[in-house]
C-alpha cells in the first residue's frame, strides 16, 4: 500500500476550491479575449537548448529536466560502463518551460510568417520552477499572459491598451480595490543620468539601496549613497529619493509629476528623461481615453522590474487594502522578444497573472472564501425508486435548458438528499412527487433563499435560468 | 543563433485552429458540466513511487521522468565518482502522468475523507507518454475524462448516464452522426465460459484471434479455433464468431439480442451470462429514459477494452460515415479505483475522449475546416489618427457590450484594415468617420454577410450582440 500524496510545493485543489479557481480563470480569459487577444498554447516541455538560451544562473538552477525511460535507461548504462563520461553529464533533451515569455519567443520565432504583426496573443499555462519548498511558493503555478508583438516596431499605444485590459481583468475579478502602478524605464534612465550615475549596473545599486528604505529608514540609505560606496553628492541623493517616492494621486497630479522631473533636470536632461516622459505622457492620455478611471492607475517612480529586460513602460498592480500582498500583475515594454531565434526584430508590451500564487494569498488574507457555490446548479431529488424515469426526464429537460444538472439516482431519505444539496452547495432541489406530477407541476427548493417554489413543468428551466441570472447580475458577474 | 522548433511528436497549433480546439474543449467541459461533474486537476507530475504501482511494462517504458537541476547534478557527481551506483541508476522522483485515471485513484484516496460519494469529476488535462515518433501519434495530448466513483457500491444506473454524456457531448461538437457501442464483461465472460473457454487468458487469446477476421477472413479464424492450438468444437467456434458479429439495429433488437445469448445457452446459462444480461437491460432502459436515441446507441458483442480494468458495462463511440477512425470515445466499469493507495473498496464507471488525436484526426479526414471564425468578433478600424480617442471608446462600447473587440491602434488604408480583418477570420469591422460621427451614428461591414450597415452609435453593441446569438443558433452550438 502507497501512501498517496502529491509532491511537495503543488497547490492541488478539493472540487469547491477548483470551481472558484475555475471561475478566476474564466474572468482572465474571457477579459483578454474581450480585448481580441487570440489564444496560445505551447507544450509543457521545449528542447533543453531552445529554453535554456536566454536563462541566466539562478533561473536555469530551477529547471526541471525530462527524460523518457529508454533515455534514461540509456545515460545509466553510459555512466556505468564510464564509457563516455561526457555524455551521461550532457543536458537532457527536454524540459519544462518555466515561464511563458520564451515558448512565445520560440513560437513568434518558428511560427512568424504564418502570423500577421502586431500579434497579439494570451496564453493562460501552467509553468514550472524547482523553487525551495516554502510556505507559499509553488513548484507548479499558473500563469495568465498577454503580450502584443510588433515587426520592427510597436507603436506605444499599446502600453496604454495593456493597462487597460489589466483594469478589465481585476474589476470583474471582484477582489478589491487595485491600482495599477506605472513607470518608464527611460525616463528612470534619464533621471538617474541626470544625476550623474550613467552606469546601468550602478543604477540598479542604487535602486537596491533605495528599496531597503522601509526596512532601514532614509537616513541609512541617505548616508549609503552618500559614502564611499556610491559618493553621490547629498542634492542627488535628496533628489533621487523624492524622486522614487513619487506616488501620483490624480491623472492631473501625474502629468504635473512627469512635468516636475523634466524641469527639475533644466538643462541635464537628456534624451531618455525627454523620451521616457513623452511616453508616459502618451500612455497616461489613452489609458483615459480607453475609460481606465483615474482611481485605478497611479505613477510609481520607484518601480524597475527586471532590469536587463523592459525597456519602456513598466507596471505592477496592487491591491489598495493590501499592499503586504505585493505585485498581482507585473509586465512591461521589452525591446527584443526574440533575439535568440530570428533576426527579425520583435519589439512587445506584457503582463503576467500568476493565478496559484494570488488564488493562494488570496485565501490566506480571507478575500475568497476558496469555496464557491458549486458548478452544479440543480439537484433532482429521487423520493421513489418508482419514479426514476421520471427524474431522469426532468434532469434531461434542465440540462436542454442551459442548467447544470444532477439527478439522485438511488432513493434516499428527502432529508438527507436536501443536506447533500445544501454541503455540496447547490442551489436548488428539484421534486416530483405524486402529487406534484399529477398537477403537471413540480416543486423547486431555493437553498439559497431558503424558500420554495412551485412551477409548471415545462417552465421550470426558464424560471431557474432567470433567477440564476439574476444572481449573476447582483453578483456583478 | 538557435533554430525555434517544437520536440517531435508535438502538436502545436497556429491561434485560428487553437480557436477551434478550444472551442472543442469548451463544449465538452460545458457538457459535463452540465451533467453535473465536478471539476479536479491534478499536477502534471507525480511522485514517481506513486505513479508506478499500478502501470505493467508497457506503459513504464513510455513514461517521462523529471529531475530538477539540483537533483541532475547530484545524480552525476554520484555517477561519476562511482560512489554509488544503484542511487545513480535509482528512479528519479518525479515522473509526468501518462493518463488521469492513476491520478484520479491517487487524488480520491488522497482526499477521501473531504468527497462526498458517489464522486462525480471530470478532469481535461494533458498527459504524456514517451510513444515512438509515429505520424498522428502524440507525446503529449490532451485527455478528457469523467468519473463517477463509488464508495463501496455503485449504482449500475450511472453507466447509463455516462452513455447520456457522451451522446449530449458529440451531440454538440457536430461532427456527424455517432453511435456509442455498448458491451458487458460479464456477459462476454459468461458467454465464452458457456462455450467452454473458462480462462480468462484464453478468453483473451480467443479475441484476439477474432479481431483478425477483417484482414484474415472467417475461413482462417475458424481454422485457428477449431485447430491444436485452441481445439474448440466446430459449434462453439460457430456460436462464438456469431456472437461478437452481434450489432443491434434498434432498441428492441438489442434486448432482442441479450434475450437470444441467454436462450441459447440454455442450461449451460451461468451467474456471470445472467448477471451481465441484467445490466445490459438495465442501462438501455435508462438510457432511453434519458432520451438518447435509438441511433445513438448499439450493442457490439466484440468490444472488450482493457481485459483485466473494466469488469462490467463498456463502450466504444464511433463516427457512423467514418469508423476507419476508430473509436473517439471509450470506457467502462471498473471495480476498484485506488486498491493501490486505500483499503475502501471504490467501484468505478468512467470514459475518456482523447482530443488532441481526435483533432488531428477530424482535421486529416477534411471533417472540421481546422481554420475558426475568430475569437474577435469585431474590429474598431481607423482611418484618421485625429480619431483614435473615437475609436478608443467605441472598442470599449462594443466591450462593455459583451463583444470582444480588437482596435486598429494606428491609421492605415481601409483596404488594408478590412483585409486584415477577412484573414483574420474577424466578421464585423466597425467604422466611425466624421460624418458618421456628426449623425451619432456608425458604419459596420458585416463580412460574414458581405453587407454594409448603420447604427446609432449607442445600439452598435447590442446589434452585434443579437447578430452573433442568430449566427451561433443556426449554427446550432
Amino acid at each position: 500500500m502507497i501512501k498517496p500524496r502529491t509532491p511537495p510545493g503543488i497547490m492541488e485543489l478539493l472540487p469547491r476550491e477548483q470551481i472558484a479557481f475555475q471561475r478566476m480563470l474564466d474572468v482572465i480569459r474571457r477579459n483578454y479575449e474581450r480585448f481580441g487577444f487570440l489564444p496560445v498554447e505551447t507544450p509543457v516541455f521545449e528542447l533543453s537548448e531552445v529554453l535554456l538560451t536566454k536563462t541566466g544562473g539562478e533561473t536555469e538552477r530551477q529547471v526541471y529536466f525530462v527524460q523518457s525511460t529508454g533515455a534514461l535507461a540509456n545515460a545509466a548504462a553510459a555512466a556505468g560502463s564510464g564509457r563516455d563520461e561526457g555524455e551521461a553529464a550532457a543536458l537532457p533533451e527536454l524540459a519544462l518551460r518555466f515561464d511563458l515569455t520564451v515558448p512565445l519567443a520560440r513560437y513568434v520565432a518558428e511560427h512568424e510568417h504564418a502570423l500577421t504583426f502586431p500579434f497579439r496573443r494570451y496564453q493562460v499555462q501552467r509553468v514550472y520552477r524547482g523553487e525551495r519548498a516554502q510556505r507559499g511558493r509553488f513548484r507548479e503555478f499558473y500563469q495568465c499572459d498577454i503580450d502584443v508583438i510588433g515587426k520592427d516596431t510597436l507603436s506605444i499605444r499599446y502600453d496604454a491598451e495593456v493597462l487597460a485590459v489589466i483594469h478589465s481583468v481585476f474589476s470583474e475579478l471582484g477582489i478589491g480595490a487595485f491600482r495599477v502602478q506605472v513607470n518608464n524605464r527611460k525616463l528612470m534612465r534619464g533621471f538617474f543620468q541626470a544625476q550623474g550615475v550613467d552606469d546601468p549596473q550602478q543604477q540598479a545599486l542604487v535602486l537596491r539601496e533605495v528599496d531597503k528604505i522601509d526596512k532601514r529608514g532614509a537616513d541609512y540609505v541617505r548616508d549609503t549613497l552618500a559614502g564611499p560606496e556610491f559618493g553621490l553628492p547629498a542634492t542627488s541623493v535628496a533628489r533621487i529619493l523624492e524622486f522614487v517616492a513619487v506616488r501620483s494621486t490624480s491623472h492631473a497630479d501625474a502629468l504635473a509629476r512627469i512635468d516636475a522631473v523634466l524641469a527639475q533636470a533644466g538643462d541635464a536632461a537628456n534624451d531618455a528623461l525627454r523620451a521616457g516622459a513623452a511616453e508616459l505622457r502618451d500612455v497616461l492620455a489613452l489609458v483615459k481615453a480607453l475609460g481606465v478611471p483615474e482611481s485605478a492607475y497611479c505613477l510609481n517612480f520607484s518601480i524597475a522590474r527586471g532590469l536587463d529586460y523592459y525597456t519602456g513602460t513598466v507596471y505592477e498592480t496592487q491591491l489598495v487594502e493590501h499592499p503586504e500582498i505585493g505585485s498581482i500583475c507585473s509586465g512591461g515594454r521589452y525591446e527584443d522578444l526574440a533575439s535568440h531565434y530570428t533576426k527579425s526584430k520583435l519589439p512587445g508590451v506584457g503582463i503576467s497573472i500568476g493565478l496559484t500564487r494570488l488564488f493562494w494569498q488570496l485565501r490566506e488574507a480571507g478575500l475568497i472564501a476558496g469555496i464557491a457555490e458549486s458548478s452544479v446548479q440543480a439537484m433532482v431529488a429521487l423520493m421513489d425508486e418508482a419514479r426514476l424515469d421520471q427524474a431522469l426526464d426532468l434532469a434531461r429537460h434542465l440540462r436542454a435548458g442551459g442548467i447544470n444538472t444532477e439527478v439522485q439516482m438511488e432513493a434516499r431519505k428527502v432529508a438527507k438528499q436536501f443536506q447533500y444539496a445544501a454541503r455540496a452547495g447547490i442551489r436548488f432541489v428539484v421534486l416530483a412527487g405524486e402529487d406534484e406530477l399529477a398537477r403537471g407541476v413540480v416543486a423547486v427548493k431555493d437553498l439559497a433563499r431558503e424558500q420554495q417554489f412551485e412551477v409548471p413543468r415545462d417552465e421550470l428551466a426558464g424560471t431557474l435560468r432567470v433567477e440564476l441570472e439574476q444572481a449573476r447580475a447582483l453578483a456583478g458577474r
